[in-house]
């Protein structure tokens, strides 16, 4: 399951829940249009926001509504305790595979994310994706760290931060460089898909596929069969998209964009996330109309 | 209770659990060494790390062993509706004053920040005091939020990051222009504290007056009384502590400080913090003899 495309989806929230029909439509939807893998709980789907209690209901849900696609979870929190009582819960709601960042609070050391990722690997039962996300975390992942932490067994994939624009064959070459044989490395980034899979990338974490999962399958398809010319094209058929990703964040651009096509109430963030301003939104509605996306 | 010393004990865990005993003695130790507030559940007291229900009883042992010393109580959380929780509880279990963090996994806006403090002001019936701590929130206060936030009439005090060296009057200057008048500004970061303080800081919201009082009483003593000379003297005593707090982070030397000195079990962090290695420790062994601190 670490190969091709991982839609992550939105975790709406309305009026200080969350909206399980929504996640149950955002689910099917995916699964329908053809993704290889469900990230559940990921950025995008809220995870640091919730309570034990709620990150389970959104699991099973999701279990339910993924017509037997299988599901990466998200299990990160700031404590290995609860890291670890999140792994269980996972695991029981069907999950195929974790997902795990370094949450942090206090800065970490390279020593502690290992023994993180250690820890982790010993309780479960299932492949973990090393979840490489300093603008969330704060935490810089060396490639040595990479390596060791690569080398516990239970440990499949690794997603990484979007590659400088022309830099995701290098890059690419020198993470594997470090890492056994064998292990996945996956691209989040959406605007950064199209080149690193071109380049090599074994699986892209996507969230523009938890909302508008077609428009990323296409740059999938074309990417996996090496027709560079049209993924590239297809990419940049989305670049209003990408840019407005980059300057607000792509959570706050997903969430608008599901707003706009109807697939959630408004607003869907938990607080104190307020989602886009007016400006923003129009921004959103425009690049909808301007790429073809309303479907 | 703005204005002073302001100590910050740790929150021991001792196997997953929370020492409540040895909160209860930091708590006491301060109390009885003369520090007019005492910050509990702050960065040092392992905040982001303990479940609601931990919070509330190391607040209640905390307001039972202060002997009447008022209690600033951390509420932060990265959803809003956690953080009115831990407000209730807080006022409940008679925290005098809120201590507030923008807690962060997305980065958050300045009026996603501005939001937060509205919200939370307006379900407080006690004092509000911003913490303003880029190095474990990843959120850059400008001056131009500070004013807008201490605009809010519970907003009562600002905890500064330090400032550089010999940079302190100025920084107080700047801050203090955009400020309403009355908002006490409380300087963080221990070794910058005599500077601090002697440039007219209100309060010192003090890590190491957690552990080690009387030591912290001796600089503010003096620098209140104008004493600089013996203030930067007091302080200048204590160097191979803060080049240890600088280098490693001051949670971990405090913990470190406190099993050396048999006021807490070892380890006393939560996991994944590991606190210092062997070599860490020796260092904080050599500076605790060195400086004097063996009581």
């Amino acid at each position: 399951m670490f190969s091709g495309l991982c839609a992550f989806p939105l975790t709406p929230i309305r009026e200080d829940h969350i909206d399980l029909k929504a996640v149950a439509l955002l689910v099917s939807r995916a699964a329908r249009a053809g993704v290889d893998s469900l990230g559940v709980l990921g950025s995008t789907g809220n995870y640091a926001y919730l309570s034990r209690e709620e990150r389970r209901s959104v699991l099973e849900a999701s279990v339910d509504a993924a017509d037997g696609v299988p599901i990466l979870a998200g299990v990160g929190a700031v404590r290995t305790r609860d890291v670890l009582a999140l792994v269980d819960d996972a695991q029981t709601a069907g999950a195929s595979a974790l997902l795990l960042a370094p949450v942090s609070y206090q800065r970490l050391t390279e020593n502690e994310v290992f023994g993180l990722y250690k820890d982790v690997a010993e309780a479960s039962s299932v492949p973990i994706v090393v979840y490489d996300n300093p603008a969330t975390t704060g935490f810089i992942f060396t490639d040595e760290l990479h390596s060791r932490i690569a080398e516990i067994p239970a440990i499949a994939s690794i997603k990484i931060p979007p590659p400088q624009p022309g830099q995701a064959s290098e890059r690419l070459r020198e993470l594997r460089s470090v890492l056994p044989d064998g292990t996945s490395v996956g691209v989040s980034g959406d605007w950064a898909a199209a080149e690193s899979l071109l380049a090599g990338c074994d699986v892209w974490y996507s969230v523009i596929a938890g909302v508008l999962p077609e428009a990323a399958k296409i740059i999938l398809d074309h990417a996996l069969a090496g027709r560079g010319v049209q993924a590239r094209e297809a990419s940049a058929s989305l670049e209003a998209v990408w840019s407005l990703f980059r300057a607000y964040g792509s959570l706050r651009v997903t969430a608008a964009i599901a707003e706009d096509l109807g697939l959630t109430s408004s607003p869907s963030l938990p607080l104190p996330l307020r989602g886009l301003d007016r400006d923003g939104r129009l921004k959103v509605a425009d690049a909808i109309r301007r790429c073809g996306l309303e479907a």
